[in-house]
């Protein structure tokens, strides 16, 4: 199914997933009149139940759940990448899913992923090579230049599910953590930064891209977010844009990519949702991801892009935010909470927006 | 009962009222990590209660709702000043009200009102004169200038609750029509333009007030808000906080003034809560008057009131409402909806905010 017209305002979006980005999905879409229905198996004090207009609790294989659910809404998302296969065709059987299970399906694979980027979307990736045996990760460790990146294949994320090998006696130890799932090693790259760029699509084609955003991981965690990046030559942006064409993507995708110091990209994955690189839209002037998304999944024309000023934003993890009442007290910067009681190691609970002074 | 320290992330806000203007409160409060409680006779579907977390459904005069809604609370404000006094008293008793039971019953009677603000506060209003018969309506026509406005003394907004007499002709209807509730007489002001200044207060006696706004009205309901108002020369701001300093008021207020030729400025009337005049705030880049009302209630410190650019704020009344697609396209605009479903004649369906390029 796929949106004709606009929907109007007092229509419902499903979405997938109860954490801070449907929280923020719920609030952008309140404040354009419409309403969001949640479906997660988390309590209804999890982020985005907290502030939806309606709620399922139920377990995403729950096919009868899931098609009540789809049912009850009027245009379908999500708000994390592993939503199961045979969920979202149930959903999307019933009511429009944006992005489609196809790009669901590409983005839940990092081989999958990268084969449809590099050879699809003719978009370059790190090298990469599939890897079923420790004597095929040998083999690679060898091909792809001395030392790799063995990783998972499905369910990584902030780090989770990899291993730097970065010589032939870290194999083994990297195989007894990985080695029972299905994994691929990428070569190893020395990137100048990382850097992502979130762009919107609409059903009709339209795109509506952001600037190019910098950011610095600490313990495989994004930590800060500078955007617009200092230098950007647009070459980055005209390349998710490639992916997200050869997808028929809809709705907001983030492209992260390496900077290699001859100013090339390759990509290092895409993320088929709103994403935590994509915070500092919130408080820059212009039509933010959350609203984008929202605004793209019903059928809406896309917003501005272009902020007014820079954004530096910073995540707040664990007890980072226990600083609330300092970061309430700055001058230029914006608080956002989610509404999380357990500040948990490594638990993203908030994030601050800083106004960058244009000079 | 009044604050003492900041209430932490997870707390609630109890908030009389279930229209756009607790709607938006509620959306601010959930950016910050803050719940809210809606307390109002109309249904789950109101704007308010859609985005609460939790929402009680009683008439204002309820006292024991009011209070049970109270206990479940953490600190209570309201979203209109029509809340009964033996319902603001209850609510006080239990847990810190803001603003105080002793604003509200300065602003719900206009003849309270002007003494108030002219005795008290030291700060000018048109001449008035209390009426209690048609007779004395006829000695204040001639003591205000041969014109006047006839007011109901309390409930009226939008221009309701009012009429023009221009000459003794008209005293006969007016009477019929106002006559048989209290009234004041308030002299015809011909001014130059109707202009209102948003400030808050902490509990702890910190202001911040937002620039000077001119607002343009169409049949009495306000149309537009032009932000910053071209010529402020700070001295209405000056007077808003003196009469918030007099009320020890905590949150936000607006002050509607008239400017007249001499540039000097009288009080037309109070509002003890985010008023519409203040919409612009939430997209001109400071902490919107939402976040500042919820921030000063939770005894949080103030954010800051100074835009980062012009705003022009157009409220959309009954079928303006119907346009959204094409205000949904427009580059420099941020549409906000209510999530009201009947765009009847005459009623706030929404708003658009319109930067203003700066030059």
């Amino acid at each position: 199914m796929s949106i004709g017209v606009p929907l109007p305002p007092g229509s419902t979006i499903g979405i997938f997933g109860s954490g801070q980005l449907g929280r923020m999905l719920t609030l952008a879409a309140a404040r354009l009149g419409l309403k969001t229905h949640i479906f997660a198996p988390t309590g209804p004090d999890s982020p985005a139940a907290q502030v939806a207009q309606t709620y399922t609790q139920a377990e995403y294989e729950d096919l009868d759940a899931v098609k009540a659910f789809a049912e009850n809404c009027d245009a379908l998302t999500y708000e994390f990448e592993n939503v199961p296969a045979e969920t979202a065709k149930v959903a999307a059987h019933c009511k429009p899913l944006h992005p489609s299970a196809a790009c669901l399906n590409v983005a839940q694979d990092r081989l999958t992923e990268k084969l449809f980027i590099s050879e699809k979307a003719g978009v370059p990736v790190a090298p990469f090579e599939a890897i079923d045996s420790k004597e095929g990760l040998k083999r690679a460790l060898q091909n792809l230049g001395g030392s790799c990146v063995l990783k998972t294949r499905r369910f990584g994320y902030d780090g989770k599910g990899q291993m730097i090998i970065r010589t032939e006696a870290d194999i083994e130890q990297a195989w007894d953590k990985l080695g029972t799932q299905s994994v691929i090693a990428e070569a190893f790259i020395p990137f100048v930064r990382e850097v992502s760029v979130l762009c919107a699509r609409g059903a009709d084609g339209q795109t509506a891209a952001y600037p190019l955003v910098e950011n610095v991981h600490q313990n495989h965690i994004l930590h800060t977010s500078i955007a617009p990046a200092p230098r950007d030559m647009g070459r980055a942006k005209e390349l998710a844009l490639n992916i997200m064409q050869a997808l028929d993507y809809v709705g907001v995708m983030a492209t992260e990519f390496f900077e290699l110091e001859d100013g090339s990209f390759l990509v290092n994955e895409i993320a088929p949702r709103v994403h935590n690189s994509g915070h500092w839209t919130q408080d820059a002037g212009c039509t933010d991801q959350f609203e984008q998304h929202i605004r793209a999944v019903a059928g809406w024309p896309l917003g501005n892009p272009n902020p007014k000023h820079g954004v530096v934003m910073t995540n707040l993890i664990g007890k980072d935010a226990n600083d609330w009442k300092a970061l309430a007290r700055e001058e230029n910067s914006f608080l956002h909470l989610y509404g999380k009681n357990e500040a948990r190691e490594g638990r993203k609970m908030g994030h601050v927006n800083r106004i960058v002074p244009t000079s």
